[in-house]
């Protein structure tokens, strides 16, 4: 498929997304959250695909949603539009197949909230990230449900209460970063990463992706008991018995591919 | 109204709560839990005011509870003490409007589980936060519970098992406190955040607070689905259409007052 | 009791467990599974130990789950073994007394799992952590549940997905290690925490770690009101009353022995 507002690559197992409004900043209007969440199920679906990269071209990253675009006319408008927003975050946490954000210029409001929602997350050094919604009278109410799960209270509420960016390297200490890198080393070190990722049982990733956010939700006790339950599982698919194998053969595992 | 053992100050819409029993080291009494629960009260109450600031008078911001106050006649005495501890946590919680603590000298025990409870923190670099209540043969039960919203488990129970004091930067570094300053500089630096926090809208400041600590404990899909139905709802206030309005026009918003 | 995969020592009221399998590096198979298990319950139940330490013996902590010993006959096969990693995190949360690890070489999957559910932990310079079992196929998902409460969710990812062993000096930045110390003073620096930790009232450390674990699942207005209930109780102690009375009268405390 193409895209209005999107780009789409693959390359060795890897789906590249690229957001594509460069000269809105890509900001989020109807068309770019109904294509971004369209690419993402579309590579979720692509027996190919081992590993999801979002990126974007342009100055920014994202610079949030598209105030220009913003209806007026009462809360019905409102709804279909942010709905487009909650599927994004809630999208990346069912799909199975990791997430890497490589985030560069800015990341602001809802374009913050995307990376927070990503598994994982690669800047450039000159990056920033901000909560910025309160700066126009609202507030990145959405945005704040993944960012709460990245970083502490006192962070998510000062991105939140102030509207302020902050730069790369705090994001990296406040746990919304994984790695940052220098501004020409974005897309090598992030496709490095996917590579990575994309070396590794698919099966073992996206059973254990699906895991990882099942159990976050669980108090302590249901979630070991399901956590065990699902290892239990994935014990018994070929991949497992194949990478066991691998190891004590001292060779590298070859994948069942799907 | 003034109280017995707290201040009250009002400056350019902003609420300054003073802690004011500096010979007893700020320890709270039934007197101070009283009073600090009541200001806080007022001043949510206080259309006037947008944002909160807790400081303390004396050499330290508080060391605690007030044990030579402590009673000791079975456990039905504790109960309206304790309970007045408990709803300060939870009175900043519920409140709409910010609060920020100012941290001098020491936070230890209630002290610093005040400065977890509160929504930021800023704190001078010679400040220092302790669980202390273990070294008394106690433990802070209630100071855990915001203090694990702020940090995660392996520091908050280093904090209670140990009842060590920790300096301001390691308090930044684990989510405890937003920004340390110089000691000469805490109230300058306070205010300008508070300041900064008062020129936002006060109704998106206040719906957005609500939402945070709303979905802060909902699972990942019933917070998303929280927070947007609240976005919809802030959207249709006259406050996000000015300051939507105000940002494309490149002109600074005019909030409607309460 | 002496076991087959462990050592145990008592020094001062507290317990020190020795993994003790180095010629493979501290693997969990079924007998150490079940040692520590047996040792830790042991301890829980020796009234005379109010802290206990776990430490290994050989170059490394523990590499995880020994995979030479892996069964490969189907689910029914893993279930009592796999149930072994379940209820030792279970296990550290649910007894009262604190848990050390002391940690040297390398903590990997179910040794990392190990160290995220102990209560606190200490690590050499050159220690390195990681959830690795994505390597061979398989998927860290029992000790993603400890691991998640210690670190943010980019953090806990990134360990899951990428199978890579961070440094101790990052894994004090992420939650994971409370103190990073040289090479040569692992057990000195551990002992001394721990000694620290004896010298206070076993009750109070042991309710209050009770409290701490319980909280923790609830959400903020449930978890303050359970954990001031245990604080109404916990002021009810005979240590309760001595710790305050010897505070008051500027001498140490001595604690009712159980």
């Amino acid at each position: 498929m193409t895209y209005e507002t999107v780009l789409m690559e693959r390359t060795e197992h890897i789906g590249i997304i690229t957001l594509n409004r460069p000269e809105k900043l890509n900001t989020f209007n109807i068309p770019l959250g109904r294509d971004l969440n369209a690419a993402l199920d579309e590579l979720e679906g692509d027996q190919d695909i081992y590993v999801v990269v979002i990126r974007a071209n342009g100055r920014v990253f994202s610079a949030g949603i598209d105030i220009s675009d913003f209806p007026k006319k009462g809360i019905l408008e409102y709804r279909p539009w942010i709905a487009l927003m909650e599927k994004m975050t809630l999208t990346i946490a069912k799909m199975r197949k990791p997430v890497i954000a490589a985030v560069h210029g800015v990341a602001a409001a809802n374009g913050a909230g995307l990376v927070a929602a990503a598994d994982l997350a690669v800047a450039t050094e000159g990056a920033r990230f901000g909560l910025t919604a309160i700066d126009v009278g609202l507030f990145c109410m959405g945005p704040a449900v993944p960012m709460d799960r990245c970083v502490g209270k006192k962070h998510c509420l000062e991105l939140l209460l102030t509207g302020d960016l902050i730069d790369a390297r705090r994001a990296e200490r406040m746990g919304l970063v994984n790695k940052v890198v220098p501004e020409d080393k974005l897309m090598e070190e992030t496709l490095a990463l996917a590579k990575k990722l994309a070396a590794k049982s698919p099966y073992a990733l996206q059973m254990g992706k699906e895991s990882y956010y099942t159990m976050a939700d669980m108090p302590l006790e249901k979630a070991l008991q399901y956590s065990n339950e699902m290892f239990c599982e994935l014990c018994t698919l070929k991949d497992a018995e194949e990478g066991v194998r691998a190891f004590l053969e001292k060779r590298p595992p070859k994948w069942r591919l799907e």
